[in-house]
């Protein structure tokens, strides 16, 4: 059966997989992000960890090389650019050298897509005419499939849903704006607020927050902020893409239950719903969810074209 | 030369008009909507209005008759469904009533997004890959045209971008959200918001409140916070949909020059707008966008498929 390789630079750890064009992963591995491994061989990491999948994934070749990465990426030219998340022996033309050095195809995604492209290849998403999935982790993705295929903005980009501003009286964002639902929500942003409130000490991490939201007021009224943002990031999503169905995705969602009942009571009150209403659910690949829909870049490339 | 009747059914004025297939504008009928013509004749006032802009138009039958009213409409089946912003006799199924009673195909779509097509069929929206036009009025609209093609949801749905949250301090709305785009620049809730301030009397209108900005700060303040409203929606546009061209279109705009300066300011401090930029314009087509785009989903059924 055909298969690919699924990989996934996040903004703090590298995936690769193999997955078979029934969306079923095999083996796989996951490192942290190493800048100091490049020494002259741009992608050095990627490379080894690429080989020693294909060392266990026995003597059939792959159909290709999916890479869904933090952005913003180039899908069309196959370029990592100047992104602020990944260090530099991950940027530049990632496609390109990648062809080269394993002689199969390759396909640059952004992640948000690649995982969006992953959630909807099976299951639930599969018979949607428009599909969305949300990324809640170092930064806040959108993904949105629309009957098959990624939408994308001009000239292949991404459009970066994270980004858009949900509560103007939020904090600042390196976008630029203030209140974008990645300034409230994203795991970094839930940690600092609460350390700024001196809810926690320095150092912590969201998850902490997620820990002690269950007796300290402070860090539950940060957890609620942050639910509260992501549950109108979604009633944006249905106001301005009219997903059928929405995925929430990626290791930042601290109460993952609690979030989708949120979000419900908010689309619960909102007239604009499309016919048929929007269903709400959490991921099913969890942290696959990337290598998957890289994969699948490969191995179904009419949802990347 | 190939023609068609546009139509546009807005909240407060029904309009038709002949427009030919190099979306040149010829004979225009503008009424304010009469509920009471009805009078067990359906659809009465614009069977009127189109026979006597038929009688106008010469011997050259028309292709077909292209409808935008404002929403929600299922453009599938041609109907209106329960819409609030207009009378009984307009709603049900607009498409066949027409189609019948004069012989030529007809298209049904909603008026944001058949102001879109208007808007980007020639001039500097037509040769653009995604293309947005939002129209500030009675309500707020988007269309979004991708490849040439409306977007929408699911069988039809037309995504509600005026109801999506820009600011949930804002007023409680009708969608059933707090701070809504169109509940804090929509004319209907700028001169409400005056009203409410006691800064204008009872019964002022938005283009009162607009005119008293220039010298009452009470007014002053309701207008920034509208085109503030706006801007952030501009922003969460390029967000989600990331259009090159968003044109700005409709008669609630009070002072169009600054809001277009609001805007670009915003969006220069925004760092995730697509390679190129996006240009911000103001409407070439004025109150006749929506009949023009109307007309076009006949002529051009491929912006409408």
């Amino acid at each position: 059966m055909a298969w690919a390789v699924g990989v996934d630079i996040g903004g703090t750890n590298v995936r690769v997989a193999r997955v078979d064009s029934t969306a079923t992963v095999g083996h796989a591995l996951s490192e942290p992000l190493d800048a100091r491994r490049a020494e002259g061989r741009p992608l050095a990491q990627l490379t080894d960890m690429i080989c020693a999948l294909l060392k266990e994934s026995g003597p059939e070749r792959p159909a290709g090389i999916g890479v869904g990465a933090t952005g913003p990426v180039d899908p069309e030219a196959g370029v990592i650019g100047n992104v602020p998340t990944l260090p530099e022996p991950f940027r530049g033309p990632l496609a390109d050298r990648l062809a080269e050095r394993f002689g199969v195809p390759v396909r640059l995604e952004n992640d948000a897509d690649a995982a969006a492209a992953g959630e909807s290849w099976t299951g639930p998403g599969a018979d949607t005419e428009i599909f969305a999935c949300v990324t809640v982790g170092t930064g806040i993705g959108g993904g949105v499939i629309r009957r098959g295929k990624i939408v994308r903005g001009p000239r292949g980009w991404h459009p970066e849903f994270g980004h858009h501003v949900v509560d103007p009286s939020g904090p600042l964002c390196y976008c630029g704006m203030h209140g974008c639902v990645e300034s409230l929500a994203a795991a970094p942003f839930v940690a600092r607020a609460a350390i700024e409130a001196g809810a926690l000490p320095a150092g912590a991490q969201a998850a902490d927050v997620f820990a002690a939201a269950e007796h300290d007021p402070a860090c539950r009224s940060i957890v609620d902020r942050a639910d509260s943002a992501i549950a109108t990031a979604v009633v944006n999503l249905v106001a301005t893409h009219a997903p059928e169905v929405v995925v929430l995705a990626g290791n930042g969602i601290g109460r993952p239950g609690d979030l989708v009942s949120a979000i419900d009571r908010r689309l619960a009150d909102y007239r604009f719903t499309p016919i048929g209403g929007v269903r709400v659910g959490l991921s099913r690949l969890g942290g696959m969810a990337g290598c998957v829909g890289a994969a699948r870049l490969v191995l179904e490339p009419g949802v990347w074209s």
